[in-house]
């Protein structure tokens, strides 16, 4: 996949990564969307990729598939596959050696597209482009003072806005990366030991599963470990255990469509003398944007002007600047409507601190972040309503203690009809993949506003009263 | 200075900073040159600029002086003047605060025009685009390492390449920057240990003034400080000398027309168990050339085509890529000649090594550089020639403790004329800014190849033969 992020670019193709935990029936709908002529599918993936593309062979060509597989002499079902598909690094063995790059004519060409969580209807590809993927690569490293020769921890998935670009910054800096096939706590902690990691990506479950790991299974390090945090800022407690821990946390804030990370919690040094609860306050802000930007700014998005830097005002956080997306691939209207005025408009709600800091209050989309990775509930409650029992449904995101948050499923059954809460669970996971099953359903009526809408917010607040889910209670589920 | 490197192009104007080393004349045809509208000029050369501001009117209308005078009540002659000129800290003050910044309406617009040591006749002024400049701050940047919140000393003239890009860079990354009027060992030394400098220029005359500073007069200070060396690599016994006092060095690579740095000997890991002997030699060589370029090579200048890398063939050390000057300002010939083939040429020799790193060997333009300023030896030249008794000439540098090197001249008189070294000495300083006088002048027959050109290189070794002028013998002149 390291290799793929410089390889296809040379090879004047275009890279499209797709998240391995989609299931095949969105995976044959992105494949197609996207166009892609040849798919890269590590053997672990192999059942599913074959399943994709018996999906897709029923209306048209399916793409080329080259199987990545470092084990060769491992397992029998590999080795038959083998020689159905040509093998990544034969191909690369017999490849022509004085093949010439083939340089963009133009920065602005796509160097890839990423698709967001879309829902089945209306996959939105973001497309990069040569000259944005530069320099949001060099600014992050920037931005993470990122040194000549780092080591790279593999914690933030590849295929997640390629790595928020540090596949490239890693490289500009001639760093090392350590590639995982499993993201345990023991393989993190022996990693850092062993490789003398300086950077890694750090979900708040990255953290979380960080800071519960019993002490008999961490490793100590000498070196500062830096963790670079996506937007949801960690809790106090987090925090505060993370450092005791030897790392040094950075807290960045980025969209897709942004190339990843966008802004940054610019630590002062000022600050480094203050309580622990005001320190987690001033982190959990996202900051200034990134020098790769032109402006981020707080707006009312009707009248786009600025919200004022009070702390208090609520707007839309929006950007412009040379790290936005060129647009939605095959859509033009949704790229309109992102792009309208001139800004990207994130969708997320916001504030502008009197120090010019940006601190994020809600995401007017809905969306919940579950490990890292987007879940629209829009598509979760799609699935809900197809269930026979179901009347209504709203999905919110409930706190938890190892995902930040699990989808939550508010449900009214229709009149006379039953169902369990395992039921709709059983459901879900037939039709959806994995982490965007609700992990917990409750039955009763909707709040609605007057104009029938589902009031999410209130949801939202019954939500988080029920507290966090606990690996315990997870376990007893 | 620092101010005007951002306030000048968020007017929508271009900087074109002077060589304040410069005598009137030749100030007078750069200003007329680049058709300035406004010169800000410092107190401490108050009398310079009104001496130059009478060149121009004799031929056409001059600019419009604005004096920068922090010490209001120091003296009167300066005060006087201030009647005369509009002052700038009043025009600050006196400013429209909701001033709106304009900016460029293309990135590849000007944002800097910056002076080569051209001769009298031709004045060549490298064309910088906000583009470029953009790429080459960030990029220098990354390329020493700089973090966040930088102390920046300026011992390298803002003047020279706008400071290598660094004005803009420590903005970046915001930082400090230490100005001082006096580049003396003991401000060096006492601005490190006050302000905790992490970064600072170093011309081989700085790095010389720091070794040979006696302790009494040095501050010992417990940070590493950075010291960012230009073209010319420290010999073995000064790279010993500074590392021990607690700096690190990096050698870079640059000339005007590349914004300032732009190779850089990238140091690995590995070679810091070398001895020193291995160490320096490997530090000497010019390296690897940074993110915001496409390429550097060596080539033939006539074929194009590259030089093995072996470390021995010789050919012109030539750059492609964002941080290349447009171009010579009203001077299509030269910016044609100097951009040829689609690569600017450098004009400097080297050898590529086995492992990629360039070396400079030579430079075929001849150019000098004493305290880290470009000295042309053809205008040395030119105005020795003018000489009443002079009939040949030819100017080449001369090892010099201080100075790196020195203009050594070596001169044929008329038959029948006479004149001693000390009237050749003083004539030249009538002439030409102090910098540019030869420090030595020998008399004699000059060697020449059979079509009549003079055997620079015979001359070279000549005076490298002589040795270093010390400072001893220096104040004996």
């Amino acid at each position: 996949m390291y290799e793929l992020h410089f390889g296809v670019p040379m090879a004047g193709a275009i890279l499209c990564t797709l998240n391995i935990r989609h299931d095949a029936s969105m995976l044959s709908i992105l494949l197609k969307h996207s166009g892609a002529k040849v798919i890269f599918v590590d053997y672990q993936f192999l059942e599913l990729a074959q399943e994709v593309l018996i999906l897709i062979s029923q209306t048209c060509t399916p793409p080329q598939l080259v199987l990545i597989s470092e084990l060769l002499q491992s397992s029998a079902p590999i080795l038959s596959a083998q020689s159905e598909f040509p093998n990544y690094e034969t191909l690369l063995r017999e490849a022509n050696p004085n093949f010439t790059v083939i340089w963009p004519i133009d920065e602005c060409l796509p160097i890839s597209i990423n698709y967001t969580s879309g829902t089945t209807s209306r996959p939105k590809g973001v497309v990069y482009t040569h000259r944005g993927a530069f320099l949001n690569a060099l600014v992050s490293v920037l931005m993470v003072e990122m040194g000549l020769m780092p080591v790279f921890l593999w914690t933030v998935p590849m295929f997640h806005c390629n790595g928020w670009c540090f596949t490239w910054g890693v490289a500009a800096q001639g760093g090392a990366n350590v590639c995982i096939r499993n993201v345990t706590p023991e393989v993190i902690f022996e990693s850092i030991a062993m490789h003398k990691v300086t950077h890694m990506g750090g979900a708040p479950t990255v953290l979380n599963m960080l800071i519960h790991t019993p002490r008999e299974h961490r490793r100590t390090f000498q070196h500062k470990a830096h963790i670079i945090v996506g937007a949801a800022p960690p809790p106090t407690k987090v925090l505060f255990a993370i450092e005791e821990m030897g790392f040094s946390l950075t807290h960045s804030y980025g969209l897709t469509e942004t190339y990843g990370p966008a802004t940054v919690c610019a630590w002062k040094p000022d600050w480094d003398a203050l309580p622990l609860e005001q320190r987690a306050r001033l982190k959990s802000r996202q900051g200034l944007h990134h020098l790769g930007l032109a402006e981020v700014d707080v707006k009312d998005p009707v009248t786009m002007k600025s919200v004022p830097a009070d702390g208090k005002s609520l707007g839309e956080v929006m950007f412009r600047g040379n790290t936005i997306m060129s647009g939605y691939y095959k859509n033009g209207k949704a790229t309109q409507e992102a792009l309208a005025g001139g800004w990207f408009r994130s969708g997320d709600l916001g504030v502008r601190h009197p120090d010019g800091y940006i601190e994020l209050k809600d995401r007017s989309k809905d969306i919940i972040i579950s490990g890292g990775e987007n879940i629209s509930t829009i598509e979760v409650e799609s699935v809900l309503y197809a269930h026979n029992c179901v009347f209504e449904a709203a999905v919110v995101g409930r706190p938890d203690e190892h995902w930040g948050e699990t989808p939550c499923a508010f449900v009214k059954l229709k009149e006379g009809f039953d169902a369990t809460k395992e039921e709709i669970i059983a459901y879900c996971r037939e039709k959806l993949p994995h982490y965007m099953v609700p992990k917990t359903v409750v039955f009763g009526d909707l709040l609605k506003t007057s104009t029938g809408k589902i009031q999410k917010f209130v949801l939202k607040e019954r939500a988080k009263a029920m507290g966090s889910l606990t690996l315990q209670k997870k376990s007893k589920l």
